[in-house]
């Protein structure tokens, strides 16, 4: 593994995407697949990650006025129905309670006690917060309301893929209603820039903001804002979107409000959610053959401590001088916390020590021997450079520069990864061009599209390409449609997706 | 409401207690009834008080080496049966998923695509993470294992009541495995401590430490340990249990780890847990006939700043004067994190604000008016006194005192909730003061108790009492069974309970 020229990843990213990013997940002990067709195992390196997520997005979310509350679980069958899109888009991929008991039967359990009205397990919970909103909600008084959920949701996918796609996921979700179309036009907007800005800044994951087409909207979306990111196989992921709904969730669920003047008008409502999604997101956009790559900022440990223990006369002293030293770091603080550090003094053999930690993407490794206790050094790794890559630093120096490093580090890689952005996004103007680009070369294509046409459904049978968004920054300028030559308003993003 | 001798909360606890309590949740917005039967919508000001439980709890749980996970939602039919008393534990409450699709019949949704093997939902995560820690431990080095995970559980119970009996319940279960007896035995009366002294640090709630008799442990326990607090209806809560587990679960999911001689043996695990039902036992320990009384320390806010606003001349000046102390004042840390203040700008009648804030059970309300501008100063109140019993305060002694009111309400409530459990704790000696306790008067008895009796079968017959806990601290006389005049080992805490 620590030989030249030879990965710490098997497969490689050249050699197989796919399975390159499974093994980068395994290596770096993130998650697993469960005994439950679909659900994954968060691992607490994992999970972390998710909780580091979590804590910055709850803040950026509480700075913009929401508050958080929960909603149940379940959702009455008759709930679900009361907006015909919507339950036509989740329908297909519900898991239904439909009994409350399990009873002995020819020695096997079974289910029992059927349930009046079979419970749907959100999928998500417009119709259940709508519900509980219509009681919320009577004057212009009560507007806007404001509130986030962090929950759980099940989706039942056929085709699952460890933080991707599975049966099982957690997200968050907010919803909101105010008393004019602008205002919640204007919320919707605002949750895409705060998601936006939350992984550029924090992710160091780069992502065009757009608007879905009519044909990829959220079932019972007036607009579908998102964010894509590119990954290093040039697919697109979608990380997060921002649904300006309109009328229809509060005209389905009866969110009326009293106006000035004593009139009953419906609410403008918005709903939008990321998942642990932006985890594989992360893993695919900065990780490479030797395993995970963790932007500091988000990284559930920033510094690991490797004491080199293998001489017995020398272990104590290097020990005392390791804790004295994680315990001066910690007392740092960097983005407003004190720094993560760990001391790992498993009885392991250096490589494999050292190793284990490049795979889990820690920002920055130092080693500590008896010569750097000797001359009161750190011998320290970065993971945004050559693992032989390793600089003596005097003990004093590094503690004094290693938020200076961590930040490098945030900016280097996402300069890396909006340099690898640019270069993999084509403007392309002719469908021969368009075909080309897509049957042998990687990446999102900036084209024209006539938005009366068919043109998604021919490019989804032939490349199995799709309009991953109208973009909302850039120039606007008008053309002809790359496959059907109809005109178009202005250059849409085309990718192969996951 | 704000007349003398009215209170804001109607019924009182004296008149009825049970429906004062629910009164006492809606007045403070803290959660209501949902569509689905048993589930609660918990409101903003209520999960917040659960994000501060959350915070300080999972503080302390990384503080003693544990780490965060998540496992799946769903456990297979096949997986809950491997513990047989477990099973039988949990069998009448399980929600049970059967069918993973809808489809329209007749113009109805109806479950289609049946599951090839029935899903429960977590009741509790006992045999769904054994499966996965099964995996995870292969040697002694990977003990011992020490994870927990926020979660929801769902336990089909058909009476609820909100935060103390819901059927969908947010909690956190902590999940361990080591390699001796010893050390799992230790694991679950260290979580026990963990939680009696969140409970007494922070919810001012004192509780009493205890084991379980066989007849109250959890389905699969070996012991169960338990903290139990006193309602002021003299009832007894449950707060949160510690289980000593044994081999029991580690041999039904096949747990095991070679030990240094390389010889397999299986783990011993613990498992514990604290629900929402901790923010029931919150609002029975310390709110009155006015509501809610929060404890400083867990507090959703800890101040709110009152503008008297009727005159419009002094309007800006006024609110001018309240942003600028809100801004000094959340410069302030209290419990290591900002003071929590709100600016309550509505325009409701004075009279009206100031008790939805009473009934909200906020810490300290300042008022403020010309007259407080013009002087400096602020108008104190504080939830531990009357609501008539107003301080006027200079504003720079407000902002140097405000850390110490906050701590000293904490203590003050603590020391109330101490006098009132101790005084309705009742040492009995005989069966007629046993009867004639539960019977006429309330509170817990101290009582002796012959393990190998029915005596528990008597009282809960008769009395619906139910031995609480065999308390471990105390002294350990040893007597005759109150009941039945059976030999006794110690006196046992017996009580009705919710």
């Amino acid at each position: 593994m620590s030989k030249k020229n030879q990965s710490a990843i098997s497969p490689t990213r050249e050699e197989n995407y796919a399975d390159w990013y499974l093994e980068v997940i395994k290596a770096a002990e993130l998650a697993e697949h469960s005994a439950v067709r679909g659900c994954m195992v968060i691992k607490p390196w994992g999970y972390s990650i998710w909780e580091n997520i979590k804590a910055e997005l709850d803040r950026r979310f509480k700075e913009t006025g929401h508050q958080n509350a929960y909603f149940p679980l379940f959702i009455p069958l008759s709930y679900l129905e009361k907006e015909a899109e919507h339950v036509e888009g989740f329908a297909k991929e519900c898991a239904v309670v439909t009994h409350h008991r399990l009873e002995a039967k020819d020695g096997k359990l079974v289910p029992a006690a059927p349930l009046e009205e079979p419970l749907v397990i959100r999928p998500t919970s417009e119709m259940i917060i709508g519900q509980t909103f219509s009681k919320w909600v009577q004057s212009h008084r009560d507007l806007p309301l404001l509130i986030n959920q962090w929950a759980n949701i099940v989706r039942w996918e056929m085709r699952t893929r460890l933080f991707l796609r599975t049966a099982e996921i957690l997200w968050q979700e907010g919803h909101t209603v105010h008393a004019t179309e602008e205002e919640a036009e204007a919320e919707a907007r605002q949750m895409l820039d705060v998601y936006s800005g939350f992984c550029w800044d924090y992710l160091a994951m780069p992502v065009f903001k757009g608007k879905k087409t009519a044909g990829e909207k959220f079932p019972g979306a007036v607009t579908t804002y998102c964010i894509e990111a590119m990954m290093q196989d040039g697919k697109a992921l979608q990380a997060g979107t921002s649904h300006f709904l309109g009328q229809n969730f509060s005209k389905a669920c009866d969110i009326k409000f009293s106006d000035d003047e004593g009139k009953l008008e419906h609410g403008w409502m918005t709903s939008w959610g990321v998942t642990t999604r932006l985890i594989g997101g992360l893993i695919m956009t900065h990780s490479d053959d030797d395993g995970l790559v963790l932007p500091p900022r988000i990284a559930s440990s920033h510094i690991v401590l490797l004491p080199v223990l293998h001489q017995p006369e020398n272990r104590e002293k290097i020990l005392a001088y390791c804790e004295e030293l994680k315990k001066e770091l910690e007392g740092l603080h960097y983005q407003g916390q004190p720094l993560r550090v760990v001391l790992d003094k498993r009885d392991l053999r250096g490589g494999e020590k050292n190793w284990s930690w490049i795979k889990k993407g820690i920002p920055i490794r130092l080693e500590i021997g008896a010569r750097e206790v000797e001359a009161n050094q750190v011998f320290m790794a970065r993971r945004n450079k050559a693992h032989k890559d390793r600089v003596a630093d005097k003990r004093e120096s590094f503690v004094k520069n290693a938020i200076k490093y961590l930040e490098d580090m945030q900016k280097d890689l996402l300069k890396r990864a909006v340099a690898f952005r640019d270069a993999n996004v084509a403007t392309i103007d002719t469908k021969e061009d368009f075909y080309s680009f897509f049957k042998t070369g990687k990446g999102f294509a900036l084209a024209h599209w006539d938005p009366s046409s068919n043109a998604e459904e021919i490019i989804q049978e032939d490349l199995n390409v799709t309009i991953r968004s109208i973009p909302l920054e850039g120039k606007k300028e008008k053309g002809e449609c790359v496959i059907t030559g109809g005109p178009s308003p202005q250059r849409v993003l085309f990718a192969k997706a996951y």
